[in-house]
C-alpha cells in the first residue's frame, strides 16, 4: 500500500461549515479566518456566491472577499452554482472557482432548480467566464455516491460529468459525499473509475461524517490516490438542500489521522484544535470535533 | 485489496460499554441483552470478573451469568484480569475467558497493580484453570499502540506478549486500542507484525473512537486480515484506569460500514439501531452513535 507523501487540505469552515449556522457578523468571520490562518493551511474555501435568500449565512460573500487580501499566504476559492454566481465571484476578485454539479436530478433540482444534465452543460460557460480573467475552475460532483431524493447514484452519472468537464478543460475534479453516506469500499471503487478519466491529475474528495465513516472514507480516498481533501475546523457543516446532511469531517481529526499515517499536511494540529475552540465560542454551541474533546495523544 | 467475506462482531456493551456508567439493575441489563439478542449477534462479552469495588457497574457478574442460559444462540465471554477472576468466571459457568494483559507497565500497574511481565506470566496459570474445565482463553493486549502513562508502546512489547501467549497455546489473540489513539497505518503495521506470529489464526481488534478514527482503524484492521472486531451498541464505553478513554466504536456504525463494503456480519443494522435506542433510554443520556441520529441511508 503506497500512500501519498503529502495531502492538501482545503479548509471549508467559512463556506460549508457556516452555511447551515445562524448568520454571524463579518467581524466574527474574520476572527475565524485569523484562527484558520494560524493553522498554516494553504487553501481556504472563503464563501459561496449563491442566492442570499437561500443561504443568508453567506450573504456577505462580496464583503468578505474584499478582506481576503489581508491573507496573502492563502489561496482562496469560492463556490458557485451558476454562471451568474461565477460572474459575481470573479467580480469580487476570486481567482479560483468551485462549480458544483449534482450527479443526481433530485438534488440538482432542489439545489439549483435544473436537471443534472442542464447543470453539467453550464460548465463550459463558467469555464469561459473564468478563463477570460485567468481564473481556475474546479468541478465538484455533488451526490457522487447517494442522493437524498434519488437514492444510490449510478456510477455512470458521475463519470459522464467528469468526462465532459475534463474534456472541456476544467482545472480540477472533486467528488463530494454530500449527505455523508459513503463508505471505504465505495470510495475506492469510484475513485478508481474516475482516475481512468483524469489520469494522474490531482483529484479531490469531500466527506461528511453523518454516519461516522467520514474519516474512514477519507483515508480510503487517500489510499486510492486522492491527494486533496476538504474538511472543516470543528466538524461544522451541512447542505440545506440535502435532508439529513450533517458536519464535514473535522480538520483537526483529519490532521491527527494523516499525521500518524506519516502523511505530510500543511495544517498544524495544535493550531487546528485551538481554531476549533474559537469556532465553538463564535457559533455558541458544541462542535462535533473529537480532538477538541480528547486532545492530541500523549507524545512522551 | 482482498477483504474478508465475513467479520465476527463481538458485542461488548454489557462489559466495556457499561463499566464507566452509573450501575444499572440486573433487570435493565437483561433488557439490554434482549435488545442485543434481537440483532442476531453471535458473540457477546457479558461482564468482567474483577474487583466490585473498582468496577461497581459490573459487581453483579455472577448474577448476570446465571441468566445467560436463556440466550442459547449466543456465545458469551467474560473479561478477567487475574487467576482469581478466572476462577470466579469459570465457577459462574463461563466457558470463554478474555484475559487482558497491558503491553505497558504504567497501565498494567494502574489496572492490576503489577508489571506487564508479571501479568504476562499469569497467562499460563489462567490457561491451566480454563483447560481444566474445557474453557477457552483469549488474550487481549491492552495499550497495544499507546499507554496513557507511558506514551507510545514499543512494538516489541506487544509482540513479546503475543509470542509467549501463542506458545503457551491460548485460543485467540486480540489487540486493543485502550485509549483510542491509533490510526490506520499504525494498525496495519502492528497487525502485520502480529500476523507473522499467529500465522493464519483468527485475530481480533478492539477500538475506541476517542479521536474520531475508530472506524477508520477498524477498517484498516479488516484490510490487514483482522476478522474479529469488538464494538458496543450506542458507542458506549471506556476504561476507568485509562485517563481520557471514551466510547467503543458503535456496533451500528460498524455494521453500516462493513455492510456497504460487502462484508457479511451477523448483526442486523435496523435491530442494532433499535438496540441503541434502548441503550439511550436505559442509561438516560445521549449516546455517541451516528446511525441512531442519522439512520440508514436511503435504499431506493
Amino acid at each position: 500500500m503506497i500512500l501519498p507523501a503529502h495531502v492538501t487540505i482545503r479548509e471549508v469552515l467559512l463556506r460549508d461549515g457556516l452555511q447551515l449556522e445562524a448568520p454571524i457578523s463579518l467581524a466574527d468571520k474574520l476572527k475565524l479566518l485569523d484562527a484558520i490562518a494560524e493553522t498554516g493551511v494553504r487553501e481556504v474555501e472563503a464563501t459561496a456566491f449563491v442566492s442570499p435568500s437561500k443561504m443568508p449565512a453567506l450573504a456577505d460573500a462580496a464583503e468578505l472577499s474584499a478582506q481576503l487580501y489581508n491573507y496573502p499566504d492563502i489561496e482562496f476559492s469560492a463556490l458557485v452554482a451558476s454562471p451568474n454566481g461565477a460572474k459575481r465571484a470573479l467580480a469580487a476578485g476570486l481567482t479560483s472557482l468551485e462549480y458544483v454539479v449534482s450527479a443526481s436530478d433530485g438534488h440538482s433540482r432542489a439545489n439549483v432548480g435544473s436537471s443534472s444534465a442542464e447543470a453539467t452543460a453550464r460548465i463550459e460557460e463558467i469555464l469561459a467566464l473564468a478563463r477570460d480573467v485567468g481564473a481556475t475552475v474546479e468541478v465538484i460532483v455533488a451526490c457522487s455516491w447517494d442522493c437524498p431524493f434519488d437514492g444510490p447514484t449510478p456510477e455512470h452519472r458521475v463519470l459522464d460529468i467528469v468526462r465532459r468537464a475534463w474534456e472541456w478543460g476544467v482545472d480540477r475534479i472533486a467528488l463530494a459525499d454530500t449527505i455523508g453516506t459513503t463508505t471505504p469500499r465505495r470510495v475506492a471503487n469510484l475513485v478508481a473509475a474516475v482516475r481512468s478519466i483524469v489520469d494522474d491529475a490531482p483529484l479531490g474528495a469531500h466527506f461528511h461524517n453523518t454516519r461516522g465513516s467520514g474519516l474512514a472514507s477519507a483515508y480510503a480516498a487517500v489510499q486510492s490516490g486522492v491527494t486533496r481533501l476538504d474538511s472543516s475546523i470543528g466538524g461544522l457543516g451541512g447542505c440545506p438542500f440535502a435532508p439529513g446532511a450533517t458536519g464535514n469531517i473535522a480538520t483537526e481529526d483529519l490532521v491527527y489521522l494523516l499525521r500518524d499515517s506519516d502523511i505530510d499536511v500543511d495544517v498544524d494540529l495544535e493550531a487546528a484544535i485551538e481554531a476549533a475552540r474559537v469556532v465553538q465560542s463564535v457559533v455558541g454551541h458544541e462542535v462535533p470535533s473529537a480532538l477538541l474533546r480528547a486532545g492530541d495523544r500523549l507524545l512522551i
